[in-house]
């Protein structure tokens, strides 16, 4: 199982590769996609859109893990996390891969046990996840890790309740 | 000139082309892009963005015009304008046909000369600027038709603009 993360942005996106090999969580890579500022608006999204088509017929991820930014502020800033999460949800669309969205307060908690960590607290989960002597670098796409890691999370749990129905319903 | 208009949402996504023919505007095609209600979100953009797609190659517009739905009302509701508005941004700029929005107020003022207009006002505004006998069906694409219209209006306002420059400083 293969795991592309995403943190959605309108100028700068994170992104993060992770397998799953057997227990472990591995780093495949991670970066930031960007757009250039001073560009219209359309032609940031599609030029984000067509990064995100390159990772994914690249990587081949099984899924698509993407954090849905925290947007209590205002309408303008709602609309732009709309825009930047469907670039990536289309995206996902293109390749048939099943996009996922979890909100930053369910990755801390799958990341860092409780939903209120630091960045510095999630940043440091992230590298203990993935088994890392050193931080992840870009820093930016530590973001994209943590909800890739959400996403594995997700799934282990999934399967642990499969193994536990199937262990009832045979006894 | 010849415009794509659209009134973009998330399910169902008005559509509406216009072509200018000297001083006239004329009705080429309009209609309404839909997504299976019970589809995931991924799968609905992706849906409508193909459905762009189509329009815009078919049709070969020279700009896009969006609506840029009014939303005052919640965080939730933003983010899906925002959603839709993206589907349609990302299929312009896929084809580097440029767009641009205008609020619902714009596109009122526009079409029926005041911001206030009922939805009714708007239709028989459309009916009448397109030249037509009949109010234009489906219903539903009266607001892309509508937008379409507004962009027809401002290019015409700048061309205005560029004239009169022109006679002061020849003058």
């Amino acid at each position: 199982m293969r795991i592309l993360g995403l943190d959605p942005g309108t100028v700068r996106m994170g992104f993060g590769v992770i397998q799953e090999e057997g227990e472990e969580l591995k780093l495949l890579s991670c970066g930031v996609l960007t757009a250039a500022r001073s560009d219209p608006l359309p032609d940031r999204l599609y030029a984000l859109y067509s990064q995100i088509l390159e990772l994914v017929s690249y990587w081949q991820p099984n899924a698509l893990a993407v954090e849905e930014p925290f947007v209590a502020k205002n309408v303008r800033s709602a609309m732009a996390v709309g825009q930047a999460e469907a670039v990536a949800l289309i995206a996902a669309a293109h390749f048939g891969v099943p996009a996922f969205t979890y909100s930053p307060r369910q990755v801390k908690q799958s990341v860092a046990d409780y939903g209120g960590g630091s960045k510095e607290q999630v940043q440091e989960m992230v590298r203990v996840h993935l088994g890392l002597s050193y931080l992840p670098e870009p820093i930016d796409a530590t973001d994209a890790l943590a909800v890739a890691i959400c996403h594995s999370h997700h799934l282990q749990e999934q399967r642990l309740i499969m193994v536990n129905d199937q262990i009832e319903s045979s006894l």
